[in-house]
């Protein structure tokens, strides 16, 4: 457990801080957050290290009790914000979530379960929209109503604001821009979720590693990357190359980068943001891909949007984000 | 002019009309509306016989005057509502429109124009949003909250309504699904807007016809469209020959359709909307056109998405659903 010694901003409010889970594939990582957008203190257990749900959200409920006492117990709390992988907002549920162990086979009420217990609101949604919600309320999204927010991290999500709202679709799970479909038909690579050609199969860290491999297949060329097994390439390795000047690695950000534009391209013509707005592992790599995106949006922008939307990288990525992005759901409920 | 015999729907509200003005690039056609939907009255001028705004302006309100005098004067209005190509929403101006002899070179702010002659309020959005608003007052989206209403007329269009709004984007020019593009590379077809694989280079009216051709002139396939000049064929040839059960027509329309399939398919990962909404000439082609559709999404939509939305046609699609969905506009000031 990692209580930070952070003084908390405490401005009158009667219930002064929410929680944040971030649950991932690997680790559920809890917080407490203050209203300025401080993580007080974190703690975390292991998301597949239980056989049930039930199991799962009494061993986060045992986690949470310390950082609930040290902040003056559960009636300081305002309500708890949950950012999970295919949540829905509407029901705050997991539904058929493909990397979980207690929730790939149905759906999972994980919101009413640690309502129950804790006995304060819980609001959950998919980790990409909590990610936006984060960044509207402690980001470079602040005073933004109109953003899309893309998340570079093993897969791709998005979340999506519009009027200063966020997007859930008729079912709660809009905003899926990672499987729009990029490449059509017979050459598009496959994608995690059963089809082809989607953005994710290109522009996910996973899809840098992959792009990677082809390149280095296709060519003679020398590359720093060729002293690594190529099943052991990862997007780090791509970067670090990159920073150093390997051509290859270099061009794999911009394949990257260019696909990346195309998309915004495409998602301008529905709702016109102000910015598009990155976040996730990937955008460590910084103007490597960043100047590629902006690049090619232009390039390829219908006149009207061309010199309009902002390209950001998100001001919340460090380890905090996540919590913190999953935290300001509370503050909606 | 033509002025219908209904009995006005009028129900205590204090100004029971509003004024709707489908903009076209071959006429300007004006209508009073009730609240129930009904048109009125309507009186059209040509939209390209003026030279400058100021005279279309000056003989729009001459076209008016006799339909406000005959439901009772201008106090009667509670707004006017603007459907024209290129509209701003936001400030009420037609930009840099490429089909109008007096609008095609800057920002014209009609809106305002009428405004101060009529002296009520008036509202301007593009013609695909006023048709989508049209719908959600009167059509086949009453009580939907999320929905997109796809045009198929000379162009491609759309307006996309997210939790029960209108998605106008940061400057008022969201919405512009015709130019998300479906071929990349060479291979696309040239559009309008000066790029290349736009939908509307495709599913448009233009882009049927052009299909028809290039299928005309890749084989030596019988059809009743050889009995037409390929320059000549229209939209509404290959949609005859189909309905005559002419082969050739009949794969036209499923190019078509299979394209508009895939195309929702990636809208709905957008905004996982309740219904899809087509409207405009193409869609009198009925089944020819909706089956492929409905199959094609389903065949590419996402997982998640595949079993949910409606397809469905546009209930206003007659001479005065574009003058109805302009007035919408009206009630919404």
């Amino acid at each position: 457990m990692d209580i930070t010694e952070q003084t908390p901003v405490v401005t009158g409010l009667e219930k002064p801080f929410v929680i944040g889970l971030d649950l991932g594939g690997t680790n559920a990582v809890f917080g407490v957050v203050d209203q300025r957008g401080q993580v007080l203190a974190t703690n975390s257990i292991k998301t597949q290290a239980y056989k049930t749900v039930d199991d799962f959200v009494k061993a986060g409920v045992e986690a949470l009790r310390p950082l609930i006492a040290k902040y003056g117990g559960i009636s300081q709390f305002r309500a708890m914000g949950i950012g999970a992988p295919n949540g829905n907002f509407y029901r705050g549920t997991i539904e058929f979530a493909p990397n979980l162990s207690w929730g790939h086979d149905g759906v999972v009420p994980l919101g009413d379960m640690f309502s129950e217990k804790l006995g304060i609101p819980v609001g959950l949604t998919n980790d990409a929209n909590a990610a936006a919600i984060g960044e509207m309320q402690y980001g470079v999204a602040r005073g933004m109503k109109d953003f899309i927010m893309i998340t570079l991290g093993t897969g791709v999500g998005s979340g999506i604001v519009i009027n200063g709202q966020m997007v859930y679709g008729s079912d709660g799970f809009a905003g899926e821009l990672g499987h729009v479909v990029m490449v059509r038909g017979e050459k598009g690579r496959s994608c995690g979720c059963g089809r082809t050609g989607c953005l994710e199969a290109y522009c996910s860290a996973t899809g840098v590693a992959r792009t990677a491999r082809e390149f280095l297949k296709e060519s003679d060329e020398d590359s720093l990357l060729r002293e690594l097994k190529p099943a052991k390439i990862t997007s780090l390795d791509v970067s670090i190359a990159a920073g150093r000047g390997d051509a290859l690695a270099k061009r794999v950000y911009e394949f990257t980068g260019e696909m990346l534009g195309e998309a915004c391209a495409d998602f301008a013509t529905f709702s016109s943001p102000e910015a598009f707005i990155f976040f996730g592992g990937l955008t460590k790599a910084g103007d490597l891909l960043m100047q590629p995106i902006v690049r090619s949006y232009k390039e390829h922008a219908l006149e009207i949007f061309k010199d309009k939307p902002k390209f950001l990288v998100s001001s919340l990525d460090d380890a905090a984000a996540a919590v913190l992005g999953a935290s300001a759901i509370g503050w909606e409920l």
